[in-house]
């Protein structure tokens, strides 16, 4: 990494990249990038044109010795790669909301991550994955896979599972923005804050919470009780926990906990949003869409304050923060999806958690904190046998193995329901899902 | 025991006392029962003098030397006991309706063990078993306690972590029926068959299925597939599963599997019942009633035909297999509810698990069968959670843990729900909950 | 099975055969034995002569319809097998001398299981055990390996980890023998004792003893603490505890604890041994030699007396009484090497465990019985690493994982006197570590 | 802590202390100690006072505003404590000789950590330290408590398990120093060195060495595999391991290895250091004898050049480090022994580990690595037991409790070798042993 560093951002078309581009020039000097790859697929082509140009416009006018490459040949991007960042979504915003939509119209939430829209998600994005790692291990064996891509816990733990590469990340937005909530409700900066992360991708838990070194962690749940406070991400739609749960729980949630504790008003929102063709998809697709007519804009060389309404607020803050932890070996505690290794002792050292780690040149070492406390431990484990399972399927390409996935996941109500999802959303994503279906010849 | 054994039965006016006291006269050879203390409480006064005159008159005709004894005062019934055996009802069939109808007033299934019923079954049963435990530690310290009252988890995991006593046994009638009905399916004998089941009670598996000491488990999930053979056991009504998701969970299903896996449909079938007057209670209130104007017949000397439509099938046979192995060193193999000791390594070592045990004269020790399927690990941890908060809630009486225990249940949609339903529930069980409310003075 | 067993017993040639023999005759009606081969390699088929001519004297005198063949082709024999039995010595008495006397020769124990002398016995025993297993995969994939071979830990261990055989168990007398004389001890029958025995293959422990299902292990360890009362086993000289120690370890010993807990007195022991030329080996060679003068004698129809003073005491027992469990489904309890599937929680659950274990018609299922004492874990683990690592160098024929299993091993003081021993013991043993030397060639 | 912080040193009056001193004035700009209070015990008072008047001098000339004070009353001093370090020696280096000599008198390597002189340093520290925790937790508690007193495994253990302090952590030079000793070895500066450490104190093993964020590990054993460099710690003879051994055991060792690998030869000079008189205590009596020479000239104020040969090297920077690093919340990763939580699987997660730990203004937090080797397992499993079982006798004061720590010792050779020696140290060391002997009165 001696002479500036090679990033290559796989899925750069997506409408991110002004954030990541953001990130980069803000921390050029603590992080020489001297190559950004922006690689993605022939259907992306127009959207890379578009937001790759506005990248080098960004950088031009940042004055910063930044190249900034389009193209869609992946394996020359790869090529002694430094930093590998993964932010593709397959089938576009289309596939999400068949995600989001063939549940919802059996009364099931769909969710992008743990839950039936999830799984499908995973069994597209995991054999894409599986094929990223292997090109890396061929042309950038030292290369770190920083994945965004969702479910980012299923997606890690496929790589831990069925491939050899052991520098892989999977990061997500959710536990900074807790963090920077609670920042936000106890008035303080965020630097001050820490809170003790434990669980997995969208099912991660603040077991602790500390305010310059002192267990704050009474006082917020205390503050927290009150309604009003309890919303920290904005794409997901909190809603007040009753005090006395929450007191009892003892732990900080995650925006994600909405869908399994508190399910049924969850539902009857997304339903309603279903009803009026407006489900996340539906709603991201609209903003999208005015995106990327604004970054047409030849004039336009930053990042448009419209960008921080898509949702994924601090997405570039981690992502960035991450990559220059590892460059710099920081040491800061970041909240990460890595290998448990014995940090949660009840589910499997060799699987995915999300876990506070400190994050070194040698990557990210999660910090032990015993079991999760009784009532977490559950749907913890519950999502975790999900994940597993889904992987699996994602890998083998086996229908029973996917209805079993499909099943066991908390928000599926029967197995002969899982099975309509399944058989629907098999159909609708049949083209993306090689492993199940021989792919069609004409 | 040199001179025969003193058997307490606590709950004795119970209209399944005929089916335990048939299993005592049938085994009188391998069991030499010398005293049998039907035990009840005041307002159970009138039925115990009913079934417990059927029981002398039965005893009588058998011909055999057992002194049954009907008695309020269990101190005195409990002095010097060999084996107690609890199988009351606080609050009688009244308060197991109220447990059904409640939840199901909110769209919610009730279930008398793992669902939210069978939280207030277990808020009223927990102190009363405690303070059986305390005369027992007394009164006769080397007693075994066999307890069959439900929730028998949530039980057996209050004694063994509010109580110094070891010498437990949770039994329940579901496994055992699990294996007759294997026998039927293959239309073997029972005694060929055998199951290693491993999990929590009204939530275990079979994870093998042995005839002659051959694994047929691959036939029996075929066999399985067709939706005519799935069901065992009478009182709750099964439903085939899905071939597929049978096939990749590869593991024999319990009946109340059924709330879980086939959520939607056994919703829709209780509301049904709920509409119609018709929640198990009520169906099994009647059928006592009926069964008591059979018991009051002075010419009534054996157990009537009726009461095995009562539900609980096997349930004498369970009992008396059980005590026999014990108090005659059998080592036959029989799943019971006792203490993990790591059998199954992801639940704490110290909790109460239903596992294939070897029953012996110092106890039922379980097998040791390495960790749940990666599928069914979720469940079984998230009901170890429930069982755990929900007796922490039955010794401590708080609110805040009463509602934690509400909310993780996977059959609850949300704490507001979750709320709504504790606060009825436990204004409607008041009397019975000595330990949420300060007993009344008049 | 139907038509009567048919038992491979490899090494059929050893001096301990009649006592087989003798087992089978006296168990015939629970255990019908149509096929009885004795199996050995051309070295030894003179002893194999003798000894399976005096087998079949002895099936004759019973008038037992038992075939009783003698072969050196192995292949043939184990074809359709139901009960293959291994009490084989790679090398003879000759290499137990080396095995015992070159590592006395450098100032250290040799011990033949979980000494240095132990390690070599595994380095020359578990690839043709492995050979076995591969025949019998092919032959008769139903049969059970019932492996008496020293070091069974070591070789059990071996079979689970690097074959697919799991109808594996290894026996040993030593817990049997310490069942016995604690019966002796307390002057009771045997059937009325039982023992919780849980560790590994010569280093098992007595967690608990009970008398008709009462616990008396407090006044067993008191009867313990004076001198006399503690030598069990015939072949190993034991010698009484410190009571102190014994009472604080509060856990039956087994004789071969003596080599750790008592080191430097039986060092002492065996270096006059070793001086006199008298070390087990060389002993043991005498008492063969005799014995097999006695087998000459075409008289002779029955197991001589002298047999007994040769060791192994209730050897005989163990192995039919395992078979016969199995066979029968009897479900008793024996202690036996098998898998420990969380049985142990501080043993990985995939590797092999002496323990307590209910006998089915399935094999062996280890009893759960928590963590071992904080007093015992330690060197409890030391051994299962030295077996393990043991293991892996007799497969790999690696030399330094060779050293790295000397080195560990509590007996051996360093690694450069590890290293001398190692060598000259790698030097003697040449010809029978075809892993670690090329075969040679002429 | 706003207005400058209060540092407690108890044995203040130790040779060590113009080290500590020194740390303390150089780090000052970080670390801002407004008052240093070194406390001693009454026969302790003439080297508090000359050590005590040399800090005064070196803070002087220093010119910094730290307000020294001597004092024999402890309670005064832990009044609004920030940090409490504790580096008192009961018994003075008389003790440990006798730690050292009488267990040598058998033919036995005394040890002042993990052998039997560690097992006496252990019985006369942790009531002390027992007692000083209870007065922190009166005078001072929210103070750290960092003890570098040894045993400092046994001791942290101890205060975990009996107290309800957790703002303890114990304090090696040897990982540091090992550190260090890997950087001279790479020809490197030490910062851009990282070990992955694990294990106890005295026991701890380097499982991965990272270069600038890469691991060396395979070239680091290749180049160790020279005798000539693997000593690391001056005040513990190292040797060069077999270089086969090594690279088996494929992980770095610290100099106490030495007492288990290499048994043997450690006791040979021991012996011969024993029959010179020059046993280590001996030596270090001496060398301390010559530094308070040098201390009480009045016209010294800096840390003399001699100290650095008491060994003991980088102590003074590993405690002002570690107390920085969680002043300053520094993040950096340090190795100290602390709370296990899952970090290594394989020991209880309620025991002390020697862990690398990321040290925060909350305190160390152990990075989870999995389970150790299966080589490291065995011996880090037994030393963990003797800990345990030490720390537990000197709580009880309970003789057979102590001969079990004793026995299961891997350097004592038997149980009554292991008696003779406990019976001659208990009287030894009489005076401080008040839970084993009623305090004598005149």
């Amino acid at each position: 990494m001696s002479e500036g560093l090679k990033v290559v951002t796989i899925g750069g078309g997506s409408s991110y990249t002004p954030e990541l581009i953001e990130g980069f020039i803000n921390r050029y000097d603590e992080l020489p990038v001297k190559e950004l790859w922006l690689v993605d697929i022939e259907e992306g082509k127009e959207k890379l044109d578009i937001v790759g140009n506005l990248a080098k416009r960004m950088v031009e006018k940042a004055g910063l010795p930044i190249d900034v490459h389009l193209t869609l040949d992946r394996q020359t991007a790869l090529k002694d790669a430094d930093f590998v960042t993964t932010q593709f979504r397959v089938g576009l915003l289309d596939a999400r909301a068949k995600d989001e939509r063939i549940p919802l119209s059996h009364g099931v939430i769909g969710q992008e991550t743990n839950g039936p829209g999830g799984l499908f998600k995973g069994l597209r994005t995991v054999p894409v994955i599986l094929d990223i790692v292997k090109d890396m291990e061929a042309l950038c064996p030292n290369a770190w896979l920083i994945n965004f891509t969702n479910p980012a816990g299923m997606v890690t733990e496929a790589v831990l599972r069925y491939t050899d590469l052991r520098k892989v990340v999977g990061l997500c937005n959710v536990p900074i923005g807790m963090e920077m909530g609670i920042a936000r409700l106890l008035d303080v900066d965020h630097s001050r804050v820490r809170i003790d992360f434990a669980g997995l991708n969208h099912m991660v838990y603040g077991l602790d919470i500390f305010l310059d070194g002192v267990s704050v962690k009474e006082d917020v749940i205390q503050k927290l009780s009150s309604p009003e406070n309890s919303s920290f991400v904005k794409n997901v739609e909190g809603s007040g926990w009753e005090p006395e749960f929450l007191r009892a729980l003892n732990a900080l949630t995650c925006p994600y906990h909405n869908y399994y504790y508190n399910t049924d008003v969850m539902l009857e929102k997304e339903l309603e949003n279903y009803r009026d063709g407006k489900v996340r998809a539906q709603v991201v697709q609209k903003l999208e869409n005015e995106l990327f007519e604004l970054y047409k804009d030849p004039d336009l060389s930053e990042k448009p304050q419209q960008l921080s309404e898509r949702g994924g607020a601090y997405y570039s803050d981690a992502a960035i923060r991450l990559i220059s932890s590892i460059y710099n070996d920081k040491k800061d505690i970041q909240p990460v999806n890595t290998i448990n290794n014995g940090a949660i002792p009840s589910i499997p050292a060799e699987s995915a958690v999300e876990m506070s780690c400190v994050i070194t040149k040698e990557g990210p070492k999660p910090v032990a904190m015993g079991d999760l406390p009784v009532a977490s431990r559950g749907l913890v484990q519950q999502i975790k046998s999900f994940e597993r399972i889904g992987a699996e399927a994602a890998v083998t390409g086996n229908y029973d193995t996917a209805l079993l996935a499909m099943t066991i996941n908390p928000l599926v109500p029967s197995d002969k329901t899982g099975k309509v999802i399944l058989d629907e959303m098999l159909e609708a994503h049949k083209q993306h899902l090689p492993n199940f279906f021989q792919p069609t010849k004409n």
